[in-house]
């Protein structure tokens, strides 16, 4: 590698995609890049002129460790979508004057189906113009694991494991205390469209645990009846139940349920139209239909930014995925995204290709429907058979007075 | 030690309550107790005749480590208040029957305020009517931290690294992304009075980390006005704002805030009052009064139930003070409750002690105010140099599969 890379972060943050920037940065070196330049707040932050160079904050291998460890866009993350080129040339011309200054060879974006886009662009900018002698290379991240043509995005597996667990020990809770008419726990996963989170909760279930009782994807048409009959029947037989739903799951008439507090005058004190939450909702509507005591718990933010629970598998693999767009730009690939390939479960194997961009851009990954049982209640063994994988093993955190350390940048 | 033990758990679960356990029931086996029973959910299973052998259940050091791991009430809880002794006679009369049917010599209950007066009470019946050859004897346990005569309580330096470590990742989470007006993250964290485990939000900070911005104790009176004042200021000077609050503060009018969502028609689709939570009220007023992005995340059950996280400092002292009950009993005291005593903050030096329990019930401990600064807006370093011990060290979740492993006891 003759000249210099330059990698951005983009989208939602995750627990993982610090590690894909460390895999960027240590390959790049490795294959002789001569700089190392971060983008501050993705393309939206480069067309302000905002970059840093990372080695005034990788200055060792423990930094690089620490970088894995920290949560959420290290460089900051942006939502920007580029025009289309002919719309607004001024935008592509400001970038590529930047790549040429800073002699750019390989551009590397770390994000979502948006971010993918951004690769597109850019790419078509330099073959329609002939402008420049930059590469451009996507490295996949979504929490939602809903891109296409990759077995699955780095950020999932850590996600997948917090939900694992955290579902499990708010069952244990749930076990406590006797409520006279029962108590009715409803956990709250992201994923809007995609339900490869919440189909996660599953992973509670083993020897020491049953497990979630009733599991809600998005994909499917969420039926508020059958859902208050299948509570009443639970709480005949025991005493705490556990539901996992996907913020996303809608009614057979499109409506999020989210949305259907709002049906009455459901205004805060400053005239806001007051959204519940999915959770809320059923918990209050389970507390109206059945007259237990119930429970609302969001995952939120933590979710996606729980570093101190990474898995191992994911922070790897993320490392991974960064290293191997530093090598296909290296190595003449542009206007491609890498993705994970699966070679086997049983052992778990997985690899890297790289794929033209053109085929991947907004193109939403569901849980096929043979992998939720036939009443949309539960994900079946196919899904934890895939999932397990992605949840193995611990990125133990550095831990400085009894807190996980992170690697600082003070704040722009 | 002749005879048998029983011991039973009450109260809001903890990530320690169950080390305690463990605590009791090791050293009574090195005492000589032929049996250890644990009563199912409390002393009301106890009266129900529920209770279990726990030699059925930890039956090697590997079941006590998992035990130690597990969170929640492993043998259940109850929230169940005896009555005064000259009310009801029959109910004590049942459960010294039941004492002197198992033998029992030791009689250990881990709880908080509610649980002492239970110890008080079978203490001084034992007392008045010279029935039975029983020593009560009670451990502390309440993630609130707000018993009174120990220096803490088990399970609160588990739930404060969780919190410390937790309100970290969202900090990082919350500069990932630069919204146009800013975005203010509120996290509601429990405490109705004591703002013990909110203060915590204070352990974020540190050399790679600003900490949360602001935080709101409950002891305090809560100004809304200068609250916005406040958050209006720091977001001229940074886009992301982090504010750690209470669940219980309340205005100069002793009105908790989060029933000031409630002034207008707050009522859901059932007709029930909805109560918005803190974290949403002031997340939804901030909206409202500055108009930038704002979010409200609850740490909601998993506070007290993250075991993943727990601090290990935390987890053997908790077990310390069961075994320490165990032994008070075996030499002859009743009516005592374990309490911490420490030394010296550094090193951190803690001992036990037992201390009278007519002395300790229903007292409630608060932060001093001159942990807090003036402003009443952030804990002082008095308050970090408290609870930094407390949260140090780990215990490495014995992990199966990706997930962490409990111990198993059926539903019952």
């Amino acid at each position: 590698m003759k000249g210099n890379v330059i990698v951005g972060q983009s989208g939602g943050p995750t627990a993982a995609i610090n590690s894909s920037l460390a895999g960027v940065y240590c390959t790049a070196r490795e294959r002789g890049a001569k700089k190392v330049y971060g983008m501050l707040h993705g393309i939206q932050g480069l067309m302000e002129g905002k970059y840093v160079d990372l080695s005034d904050f990788i200055r060792s291998d423990l930094d690089v460790e620490l970088l894995r460890r920290t949560p959420a866009a290290f460089l900051g993350s942006c939502r920007y979508k580029l025009p289309e080129i002919h719309e607004n040339q001024e935008v592509y011309e400001k970038i590529f004057d930047i790549l040429e200054e800073l002699d750019i060879e390989c551009f590397i974006y770390i994000g979502g189906n948006d971010s993918m886009d951004t690769i597109k662009k850019l790419y078509d900018y330099s073959m329609v113009t002939g402008r420049g002698h930059t590469n451009f290379l996507g490295v996949p991240k979504t929490i939602d694991n809903d891109l296409a043509l990759t077995d699955h995005t780095p950020g999932y597996g850590s996600a997948a494991k917090y939900i694992g667990t955290s579902v499990k020990e708010i069952i244990r809770d749930g076990h406590s205390l006797r409520y006279e008419h029962g108590l009715v726990t409803i956990v709250e996963i992201m994923g809007r469209n995609a339900g490869w989170l919440t189909g996660a909760a599953a992973l509670a279930k083993g020897e020491d645990c049953e497990g979630p009782d009733l599991i809600y994807l998005p994909e499917l048409v969420f039926d508020v009846d059958k859902f208050v009959a299948k509570v009443r029947k639970l709480l005949e037989k025991k005493y705490s139940v556990v539901v996992a739903v996907s913020e996303g799951i809608k009614t057979a008439d499109g409506k999020y349920v989210c949305e259907l507090g709002s049906n009455v005058d459901f205004v805060d004190a400053f005239g806001h139209k007051q959204l519940t939450g999915t959770a809320n909702y059923l918990a209050s509507l389970i507390a109206g239909e059945i007259g237990c005591k119930t429970r609302a718990v969001e995952l939120s933010t933590l979710q996606r930014a729980a570093s101190h629970s990474a898995s191992r598998v994911d922070i790897l693999e993320a490392s991974q995925v960064g290293g191997a767009a530093v090598k296909a730009g290296d190595e003449g690939d542009s206007g491609k995204m890498v993705v994970m390939l699966r070679l086997s479960d049983d052992p778990y194997q997985c690899t890297t290709e790289v794929k033209d961009v053109h085929k991947i851009a907004n193109d939403e990954r569901l849980v096929p429907r043979e992998w939720v049982n036939k009443e949309g209640t539960y994900v079946t063994d196919e899904f934890i058979t895939y999932v397990r994988p992605l949840i193995q093993g611990d990125v133990s955190p550095v831990m400085v007075d009894g807190i996980p350390r992170h690697l600082y940048r003070p704040i722009d």
